[in-house]
């Protein structure tokens, strides 16, 4: 399971540093949310299909900058700060088979 | 503006047709709504950020298949309805500038 | 078979147009194996994996715009041009298929 | 410059391993090249365009994988075998910055 809390430990800043990330984080994620209801309202007043086009196009690039954002995160801290080799191994196989699925887009 | 209401006015059959399709969509981006709000408890619950990553994944694909959808219809209601050939001819402007933004995602 | 110089045959300007765009197109093609055959050249001289990921990324890019050029040229030629309805419905289909294949790379 | 030759000194076998690696991506390669080749060919005989369409996605989709291999190779080796900390969160750098330019196509 291996909880985001366990992964920053390892990190220089215990008092700032995961928790700014996490907020900022849960920011973005609201902000998607927020986008994907705006969304909702454009195809129910019936606007022009090109704009709520536009606007898919715009919550796709937001949540390509939240995985990378997440995948920076777990390559600084997962992967360079796992305890020895094999773990290191394990951990990059995962990443990189996560960098191929948002590759092919899920 | 051109509501998605008028666009389909030349649709083959008027009972359903748009509606359906309409229902469909609010239906799929209630459910990315939905994927997102989970993807913010991930967040919350400081899952693994790997798990988070295919989860946004997810949520990509399924933007992808709204986006796809509504291409389509653009393809076979506004530029293949439109009057006459210059007003097609800017409709499939329109639509070929959406792919290529969403190509690069945003 | 369709050959693209009959779906050219409706364009407006029989002297130029498509075998410019023809021309345009092989000029490119052309450019992106040659870049295909610098990338073997970089992993030949053992260049630093980032140098030659970068070049991939520059060959994706470039093929892109030779699909959207494609897309492009389909859609307001074949589609555009088709004879009738029926013919224009399928020809829409077809596009939207190979857009949604493109999305997904193939 | 680091060399891929010096990349691969820290792998556990240094007999095979990479140049079986260099000689499989030459492959690849190769056989990209030659796909381009041919979808030149189309162009010139005129093919339909679905049909170079569908080519360049395939071409795309082998450039994909060798994108991944290439990161996977720079990931196991680059940054797990960096000399120290700060070479390792460097390399990581550059490699999420190769991500990043690949997600969005050159």
């Amino acid at each position: 399971m291996l909880p985001l809390a366990i992964m920053h430990a390892a990190q220089a800043t215990p008092t700032r540093g995961y928790s700014a990330t996490k907020d900022q984080l849960q920011g973005r994620l609201r902000r998607i949310e927020g986008q994907v209801r705006g969304i909702e309202r454009m195809v129910d007043e019936e606007r022009y299909c090109i704009d709520v086009l536009t606007q898919i196009g715009a919550v796709q690039a937001a949540l390509d900058k939240v995985a990378l954002g997440l995948l920076d995160d777990h390559a600084h801290h997962c992967v360079i700060g796992a305890e020895d080799l094999t773990e290191r191994e394990a951990k990059t196989d995962e990443l990189m088979a996560s960098v191929a699925r948002l590759m092919r887009r899920g």
